[in-house]
């Protein structure tokens, strides 16, 4: 899956270069800028859309403890155990409050799906299981320290969640009391990213493996966008599910406005 | 992954009530079906679609051997190994033939696209890459008799590539001379087909095991599904390759005609 070397330039880069390099990827990559995300912003999803985003995003979320169980399982210096053990509480939750997968749900319960039909997981689309897989497939194959650098598109999600809570106040106010996944997320992805930065930095000692860190953030942003593409192909335009998968019902479901 | 028990019934099916079980799957969900397939009979892909087409097929194409190694290092059955062998001598050739990768390269190569770019496979479409890695998972990580009823949709294929051929001669005929690779698929998918379907009849000997052989076949359908999805995103309509994805030259890549 890695290909892409930086060319030219070999010598090792610095904290700030490494940080440019690596936010230069979101710019290029990250998926603020898909036309999904874009018609969500601008209030243009039917409430139909929204189940079905939540629906597919509900499954991503519910591997996310689990891609950080296989780094646990496969980080060997406890005080990294340490720190890394935090995402899977944020996520699984404690005696003391619920996790970001409760949230989630609550989330999905807001644009009108059931429970059990979202955590039943029946529906989703096979590229989301697809793309799952192909984040723990990462994780459980390419050299450590790509993937704490996976993990560092939380450099970004700050800023896209909080436009993401701006606008959908403002477009979607049914959907306004279910925000407080995104809500933790605002102070969470960013220690994380911190953390995770600095240990990439840290561990990442020749120009070949930065530039295989680099690759790595690459390839997540990719798992992200295609979620999105898959998303907008069964829930926009065309708008055709694959046999099997969620169907909206509310018959509005296209937005004919938008044409690429 | 898998989830589907047929409802109701759970006596063992005899062999024929198996074969329309695993029909009726393929009536559903095989791709002979797909938007993107429809057009390309119909004569309404550019050569640039076909090329994007082409491009991301032999990648997959090109796992498809390593499938085959995996499901025989997995078969602890002599006899079976010399039988399943012939799929990878099929697709990799020997000293007396080209295999089919070197045919679908010279498929790929009539489309315009030079060999290095196909075989390099910078740019194929990052679903692509998931969706063959997701097939590699499935071969690897499920029952044996599953992984061998995964290569059932060669019951469903023979009709297909005698249709698609047809309609090239027809409506592409500058790839004409170029059809080897499927003229080769017309004996051997259902050769194989039909050492396959027997395999599962007789080593799926319960009602559950039978559910999951049939099961395998629709995540497999699902799998080659999601790749023409991505196409038409990409390629088609609304026509929006993912960043860093093969891009189409020709200006020609929408049929604006047809709309879900």
């Amino acid at each position: 899956m890695a290909s892409g070397t930086v060319a030219g330039n070999t010598a090792q880069l610095t904290f700030e270069e490494l940080r440019a390099a690596l936010r230069q990827v979101g710019e290029e990559r990250y998926h603020h800028k898909h036309p999904f995300h874009l018609l969500m912003h601008e209030g243009k999803l039917s409430r139909g859309q929204l189940q079905a985003w939540a629906l597919n995003r509900y499954y991503y979320q519910s591997i996310i403890p689990i891609k950080d169980a296989i780094i646990l399982s496969r980080a060997t210096d406890p005080s990294f155990r340490r720190v890394w053990r935090k995402r899977i509480v944020d996520h699984d939750g404690d005696e003391q409050r619920n996790g970001g997968i409760l949230r989630w749900i609550k989330l999905a319960e807001a644009t009108g799906l059931d429970r059990e039909r979202v955590m039943g997981a029946r529906e989703v689309l096979p590229a989301t299981r697809f793309i799952g897989n192909e984040y723990l497939n990462l994780v459980r194959t390419r050299p450590f320290v790509e993937c704490v650098a996976s993990s560092l598109t939380e450099l970004f999600s700050r800023d896209l969640i909080a436009l993401r809570m701006e606008r959908m106040r403002q477009h979607y106010p049914w959907l306004a009391s279910a925000l407080d996944y995104f809500e933790a997320r605002l102070t969470e992805a960013p220690e994380d990213a911190a953390f995770a930065i600095q240990y990439v930095f840290d561990h990442a000692t020749t120009r070949a493996e930065q530039d295989g860190a680099i690759q790595a953030l690459r390839d997540k942003c990719d798992i992200l966008w295609a979620q999105l593409d898959a998303l907008y192909f069964a829930y926009v335009e065309p708008g055709w599910p694959p046999p099997g998968a969620f169907r909206i019902e509310d018959g509005g479901k296209k937005d004919e406005g938008r044409r690429g």
